[in-house]
């Protein structure tokens, strides 16, 4: 059964991917977005992710987003932000539309490879105030690939967006990756994509934060 | 006012520019992809109807959707079949959800400069029996966008889809781009790309046939 996953190098899509093989997806490809993002080097965590979990294929699509600016995470002229766990605002690591334009790409590799599962590893609950994590943006964007899609609106074929964190904390995500075998080590969360994690931006706060509730580690530092 | 137009370089697209700036977009950011495609020409014609229209700005997407194969349009191992104007399967050039990553793009871009208004000429009526050309696609896609950015979900700025041709014919558009001052010697239209149109793709034979029924002439032959 075939299942394409999300994969950005980051704890949650691992975990995502570690999922889908538990629930019976023996063929696994994986796709993952060098989209201009400061933090490159989670792509060469994607690729060690994936071939370690022994998908069927793995593609990376290069997709300059950060042409558009606005985002702190594509545009070097703007500074990642210290983080703020209780935020309540938009921060300005937000890439416009990003999920959107993931989901609808995986849709495409989806639908070439007539697969009926897309996985992606958001969460509605520790996330960093991002409006795509959310489970009414997931079912509105599965609705529009029903209808832009002949496997969706011809074939009878729908494919399904799976988001089984979408309600979780990442302190459950990390807990199940644990059962699972996921191997943290390998994944990168920071947003500044230095050598080290640099431990004070959002993502990197969040992730100490999930690990101590979670009651592990963090293998990765 | 912004508004962003999906411009191909085809001539639906190029009728969707002028039409914008009619409508009183005076700030017309016009956004074309490079996804692979056989008739990359197409994105030559793109610049010089942006140039021509004066867009604000023009930005060129690369993306290779064509790594997925599945698509004549895109993997050069599939030929483009020469075409039948009264088809009702889906042909062989159907590049799997291409209009709904094109305006997941759209919307990343719209978002980071504020604009509310996306164009694309898409028609239900004259169409290559593709799903992502119809009003109920638009819909869905219309709504994930407002579910997934800042500005629809958050801001009270919501995006809109302008698809002005959905229930129009090609050759309604002609007379429409006519009448609007659209230079179609500089559109593209033939699938297969080579230094002319072919003049028996699909995409050939429904720009003859507008034509005819529009009662002009095709200057781009």
């Amino acid at each position: 059964m075939k299942a394409v996953v999300l994969l950005s190098g980051g704890l949650d899509s691992a975990v995502a991917l570690y999922l889908a093989k538990s629930k019976g997806f023996d063929e696994v490809h994986a796709i993952s977005f060098d989209y201009g993002q400061r933090h490159e080097t989670e792509l060469n965590h994607a690729k060690a992710i994936a071939e370690k979990a022994g998908v069927a294929a793995h593609k990376i699509v290069t997709l300059n987003l950060g042409d558009f600016g606005g985002s702190s995470l594509t545009d070097k002229n703007i500074e990642v932000e210290d983080g703020d766990v209780n935020r309540t605002d938009i921060p300005v690591t937000y890439v416009p539309a990003r999920n959107m334009v993931f989901l609808s790409i995986a849709a495409s590799y989806a639908e070439s490879i007539e697969a009926q599962d897309i996985f992606i590893g958001v969460s509605q609950v520790d996330y960093s105030g991002y409006v795509d994590c959310r489970q009414e943006f997931i079912d509105a964007m599965e609705a529009a690939i029903n209808k832009g899609t002949v496997m969706g609106a011809e074939s009878g074929k729908p494919i399904k967006i799976n988001a089984p964190f979408v309600n979780k904390t990442k302190a459950e995500e990390i807990q199940l990756g644990m059962e699972l075998g996921v191997d943290f080590g390998l994944t990168w969360s920071c947003y500044r994509g230095g050598e080290k994690p640099c431990g004070t931006c959002d993502s990197c706060l969040l992730r100490a934060k999930a690990f101590a509730e979670a009651g592990f580690e963090d293998p990765a530092l």
